[in-house]
């Protein structure tokens, strides 16, 4: 952390991990990012090499969380400020959080949090109903599982996303059901694939009369890191404590 | 709202509101908030003409509630972006929502729900026993209470913050039993007023090894206004329904 | 308090506030409480002078509270034994306890208390969705909200209940909802303006065969005043602590 | 239920169970309860023929329920308004709340209900560490838990109550604890048997500067009764259901 | 206690009580637990002589349980290694901890502890709407009622359960609600009298594409207990407290 | 699951992971394991060959993760009927229950439900503070953090463990100290390594009166395992669904 709290330097280097095997979401999501940082943050967007082509299951994330690891690692040694894990299933960010001082953040647990400030009740709009558990589990360690109205899915693969017309459609759908049936008061989009859909979704909700925020992980969580870089916060060591020094032999194998 | 999603402009103006009667926080404050907001931000700091010296009570955010409120209504029909209102105990935040669409932020609220991402537990260090009460009960209405540690004060009035040394020693102590005795493993400075010490402190703190992170009110208030500012979020209008239509009749006797 | 507790004499003074601008809801009121108190009961019905015509919002609390305040004192210096603040949104209950001694009771989180003691969940039956947040908070501050399974809305505004049968047909069939749809096993009215029509929906209820106890607010909140005060109790200082002293400008300009 | 909500006639009979087999109860409990009764009450006070000596266990209150419920049963039948159960396990409540119609009260849910009105937290001061995890539970079942600072014990059997100067010293030191260690803001005598000494406890605090209310059991309990029967009020027969027909033949033995 | 934890003896005597005063429900629980117990346990049977004929109330429960208690300290004094009590109100379970150390165990608090280690969310079907609130307290003190999703009844008295065609089918119908409705993952027989009908249950389920775990309480109860004397475990001493010395007159009345 | 329910066969064959690189613990933890399966049950113990020496954080989890899930799919491959994984963090538990239909056990989540039925509050002592956070979220994640009164270290690294005579001596300290100060009344050894001092742990506390459960989890999660296995329960495949089919490429890398 080199930050000077008293100084006006909001220039910072940001590390974006996209967390799948396939190199076309790299260049999509830092066009999607770099709308929102501000003009002294710099990004550098990287996918994995080792894991999975989607994220749609606690094992793949598991099998992701490995290479995420040394990317995260990497980063701090190159001197970045703040990594963010682009995944809705916060994939491997307790972990890294645990082996590096520069804050590290996913979108979910974040679009919870503020969701909660912004209303008494949120639900989050999935992909398919495999993640649904998986995510009120992150509600549940976010402790903020009170104020999760639902979790919904759209019953759309990940890698189906980008016919959207359909996904919005489904969308509204299941965001009316959201608010008429659960009670939410909020909305959050349940996976970092559903881009560029917010804002309509929003507009096409406030037009049948459903005014309720709609909160775009991706936008929420390079934003949020920004904020933490900003201040000079990043994760407790006391809950994140460094591993102690052992015997760890699964990176010479990945790496060979 | 009149910000485009897609387009990257992040200027906008935002009302940050002193709520207390004396105008001698107004300059301080704005130097304060100026060291954070980014470059594109414009502020205008505000002091109140009615209500109390200074917020130690639920009587007084009361009494500083209603000229609030007018400061508020008015800052969104001149257009301002945003309003951040500079006291621990988010006096006017709840009813401002109701009657304005542009997003209204305290720091209390937000301080609780960074810090709850941060670390599994976290402490408040505020300036008077009288307040904790209050601050529990921000940590219960958020839903976020079983992530509070504990409330603990330094027994100093908030017109008594300005000694920096007493007040440093008192929060290094106080933070040390919060870690010890309750288990935090993150802290929030509980008084606004408590300006340039969080730096300090930390430091202060890593020297004798409690490496934990501070959060500073003042600091995160603006900040995370910029953050909602700048993806047009607000606060949902199903949770803050605009009142409806009847006769009100306090506004012309303060007037008058 | 000036009550011996070894004595047997439960007489008392009480003031009750109608905390709403207009004067024509002191009398039926005052009706209304004295079916309720005990023989040795006196009351003192009185309206504030400054506020809203009835509250609808968390912004209608706000307005009044000051009023209310004043009152409060006010019988306090004047030695009444308790203040009973006629509104389910206990508008300056919280504040009022902290600056007297004596007990200040509002109906709602009463109500609940009482509910929870009575049945496994209760709804509430309220006017409007506006007020809907606001009850659940109460809920949540009282830490009861897990027995709430519910709170619903007639859809009525304050102003327009007094057309009693379309109140009871709307109260009943909200009710039987309640009861068949979130699992309510006990009602408490959302209004103390739903004056009269609590034993009448009750026995709508039974004879459609939902026997559900109908917890009226208005009578609950001055026998349960009435209750603290033959027990001489009052709410702790230690939770409402006396407001340190300090320049308070607001009194004067409403005063003149 | 007889009474007519709009006839000011709050002239009522209530049985008081005194949930021992000795009778040497039944008059101290007479007199300490005629202190609190309004003028229109008549109160029967009656001990069980079948139990235990006095109730410091589960086991013991399972052994007292089967008399209990003879005694609430025959209440009923002769017309008893309500039936309040003197012992702070709430003894044989629940199931008679299923057979009768009439209200039943213990007094153990009910002082932490009202505890929990004015405080943000309480402790229950009790006789043995025996019924500390059956107090809890209590605060469990009512879903009041998060307001429960502690349960803590005097050390002393119920059958030894009597002698009040030791009494009174351990209340006084195991309260002071409960405030400075627990942070309780108010306090609940914990047996019933602790007659005649709350007045002079929260005296003795507040000389020593801890300013709380202490709920003394007895009292509450028969004036809570008393409001819910003047108010018509009765728990829910969807919470406590009439126990279907069957043969049952316990009875008969016990009666031989 | 009697195992030596580093002994690979297994044998172990099991006392098994059926809560009700009928003799023919023995020999069919005898049956039952028979296909369940391993080869090194050897089980007794035995119901109880005073009580009702079933249970489906609070009432019924503390009606059997005085009998039930009778048993189970017969049963340590004969040397059984535990007991199990087979209602999934788990009569008498909470008291009978207290008076011996040999672990004592019902179906009902066990069955929803295994439901909440294999799914998110589970629902209790059972007999009469009577036993719901019954069976929700027993997930409130247990406090794992975040993970029940809901207790339907499938509106059959214990009595009338070996009709197995109509109940299999109520079973099916009210199972799957649980899942659609109420978001269940996994499925507890919410009586003991429901024999023999798990597995076919989770069949008809199956086939209809609802692959949910069905928990049948008898053999879990009885397996718990089988794991708990394997491992030298019982309850705890501080929870359940020997109940102190003093008179009881309860059995010899019985016992005449 | 090829058991039948009706049939008396209980022989059954389980997995048992050591997830840990090296070899020496296999041997150990078989010998232990063996002590408490029943005589029908055939074990076999394997440890990873990618991952780290020991698990002290949730990164060390991760790294083992991978190989452990290579072992429990090709457990389900070759007829095993359920897996057991040996480690108090439970790692890759809920990854493997998503890939597999056979039952796979941790000791952390079972020994805390078990805790949980044998008392009202437990601790857990494990062996360095890095983990006492990852097993709070345990807790938390299996909704029965109300249950836990503390989660506290002997300072012992994992690969000290094996010097007993210090463990022990630390063990009985810090035992003490959950029961005096925390209000614990069952304990958990919190690290599988901690081996056959269980029951030399309780018989110290006993002698010094502290007579309170003290479950190990080995061989509760091994008995566990076999109670579900003889059962014919698994976890539900609505919480834990199979992972949709697409292209994943760390295997064929490990498997080089």
């Amino acid at each position: 952390m080199k930050k000077d709290l008293n100084l006006k330097d909001n220039r910072m280097r940001l590390k974006v991990v996209v967390p799948v095997i396939t190199e076309k979401f790299v260049e999509p999501t830092r066009k999607e990012v770099e709308k929102f940082i501000s003009g002294d943050t710099e990004v550098d967007v990287q996918n994995i090499r080792y894991g999975t082509a989607s994220i749609e299951a606690r094992y793949d994330e598991m099998l992701c969380a490995l290479d995420i690891l040394r990317i995260v690692k990497k980063a701090e040694r190159e001197g970045f400020d703040g990594v963010y894990i682009d995944c809705m299933g916060d994939p491997g960010v307790e972990e890294a959080r645990e082996v590096v001082d520069i804050p590290v953040v996913g979108p979910a647990r974040v679009s919870m949090l503020v969701a909660a400030d912004l209303a008494h009740r949120f639900s989050v709009i999935t992909v398919l109903k495999n993640v649904i558990p998986l995510l009120e589990e992150i509600a549940v360690t976010t402790r903020i599982v009170e104020k999760l109205a639902s979790v919904r899915s759209v019953d759309i693969p990940v890698l189906g996303l980008e016919k959207e017309g359909r996904l919005l459609t489904a969308l509204v759908s299941e965001s009316k059901r959201a608010v008429n049936r659960d009670g939410a008061h909020a909305l959050v989009l349940g996976c970092t694939g559903m881009r560029g859909v917010a804002k309509r979704l929003q507009k096409s909700l406030k037009e049948e009369d459903y005014n309720v925020p709609v909160i775009y992980p991706v936008a929420l969580g390079i934003k949020y890191l920004e904020l933490l870089v900003s201040l000079n916060l990043s994760q407790s060591k006391k809950t994140y404590m460094h591993p102690p020094e052992k015997e760890r032999n699964v990176w010479e194998k990945l790496e060979k």
